[in-house]
């Protein structure tokens, strides 16, 4: 079995060559830049795990980590222009470099450079592949659309449950198919298969309930980022959506004021209320939950409980983390 | 053999089913809405074409023409977005009905689409049409990017060699590759599928000129548009650049004068230049040799000319139109 840390060396390795050819430059600059600024490289390792949780690690789970890797960068790319995002990884995101025509076409070409890694595998599982790689991303897309649709709305209007199902679109079924498509590799049975995807599912939004937390209550100088830059721009994030839920009407009004004021101390003020309606003990009650759910998952796997180690050190690093 | 009619009318049928689920519906009302303002579903035609030119005709040439057709209205989706156009088939772009953002994430899941259609062809040709498609779908965002480079540059700036490259990328190749995937399912060998798809790349540089010729020469009334649409926004056109090319420093001079000052009598000074310096004849000239060599690899492609039938009567519909 490999560790995390070994996978992601490994990966590093295999990733870093040239994907683009020179010309035409800026096309191909843009393209670069996104993959030249880092990141973790989560998804990929999620795919080797998933091969290597039932067998020997293949040459294709690197063709199908690439592949995954590419596309989570081609979303960044897109979302980015959607955001008008100005930074990312602190640089300047890739519309803000080359333009947005170069960035559209960037993202375009590094989605179809996702199926030239797919198109690699052996043909036994080639159909497989591409049709759960293509149900992750049809609804990564579906997912942003509805993000974007829940900016033009009041936090009010957003339950909950639709929130979480954005999220789940949005962020964690491509944690669950790059699983997934390393457990095809494997010879993972399709219950397998399916306990491997819901393990990603949930750790995903374990892990996106986690990120909220930690920007409200989080030590910033372990988080690197400013307390409450969500609270400050008003983001709809697990936290703000179920305090509007859990308040009383008072507490309500008083937030919904904050939101709309903006006033100089509005950070401290809406933790507080976040604290007073309890939203921070629930939010970590929350995360527990869904962390809960994923090893249920993982553990009706089965295989030698060994074998599951490198996922689960994974899923710790994941979701212990404090920056 | 079918003919373009009957072709036209059984991909039609096939094509009209509805391609995208209800929600999240901006998402895909926009997807849908670039489909159902129609199109002479040239590229799906051509792939059915390459199939019978060989072989009788098998269902997964409905599925690659499908997806030919599919990846043709995600590069207009995301095409009209860079080129902030507002109108497309006299219709508003989708863009301009549904905002940026949907439009470039209609555009995303188009593309994610043409491969769910590519994933459903028989196992044994599929790497081969993956990578026949892949290569032009590349080739199209290198000549979208090319294009806009060139919308930055003089016209004098831009070198009629290096035009016709862009033309054949941005929309030759996959008129070629439609042309190619047919004939690998049909059981074309190499050699025959490399003769087809020059004989397509070669039409559509052919249809392109004419295109240019009769947005400056043709009867308008036939034509459906402004006479000299394309001289009116100063678009660099193969008689705009080829004329810069032939005419003498006093012409060069007239002509540079006019791009830049526009007067209200433009379209008949410069249509008079463009005749002046013979740039007329050029054209018709330049297409016949463009038509010319089509043909040539036709003819190369060792079956019956009686299969040859069907296309010869598709490259007659498209390059001796006057409408």
């Amino acid at each position: 079995m490999h560790s995390f840390k070994d996978l992601t060396i490994q990966f590093g390795e295999h990733f870093s060559k040239e994907h683009f050819p020179k010309e035409p430059k800026k096309l191909y600059d843009a393209a670069s830049h996104i993959l030249n600024i880092g990141g973790k490289r989560i998804r990929p390792i999620l795919s080797i795990m998933g091969n290597e949780l039932f067998d020997d690690i293949h040459p294709d789970a690197f063709h199908v980590g690439t592949a995954v890797e590419l596309f989570h960068n081609f979303t960044l790319v897109h979302d980015d222009i959607m955001d008008k995002a100005p930074l990312r990884r602190n640089q300047p995101t890739v519309h803000t470099l080359y333009g947005d025509t170069a960035a559209i076409l960037a993202g375009d070409v590094m989605l179809i450079k996702v199926y030239e890694y797919l198109n690699k595998v052996q043909p036994h599982y080639k159909q497989k592949l591409i049709t759960a790689f293509n149900k992750a991303a049809i609804e990564v897309c579906e997912g942003q659309q509805i993000d974007m649709d829940f900016e033009d709305m009041e936090p009010e209007q957003v339950k909950y449950d639709d929130y979480v199902k954005m999220i789940a679109l949005k962020t964690s079924v491509l944690l669950a198919a790059s699983l997934q498509m390393g457990a095809i590799i494997g010879g993972g049975s399709d219950y397998n298969q399916q306990h491997i995807y819901e393990f990603g599912k949930n750790i995903g939004i374990a892990f996106q309930i986690q990120d909220d937390y930690l920007d409200a209550f989080g030590d910033p100088e372990k988080f690197g980022k400013q307390q409450g830059g969500d609270i400050l721009v008003n983001k709809k994030t697990f936290l703000l959506l179920k305090a509007l839920e859990l308040c009383n009407p008072a507490q309500h009004q008083k937030l919904k004021e904050l939101l709309a004021t903006s006033p100089d101390d509005k950070v401290n003020q809406v933790l507080e209320l976040f604290h007073d309606c309890k939203v921070d003990a629930w939010a970590e009650k929350e995360k527990d939950r869904f962390q809960q759910l994923a090893f249920e998952h993982l553990e009706s796997i089965a295989v030698l409980s060994s074998r599951k180690a490198p996922l689960v050190e994974l899923a710790n690093f994941l979701l212990n983390r404090e920056h």
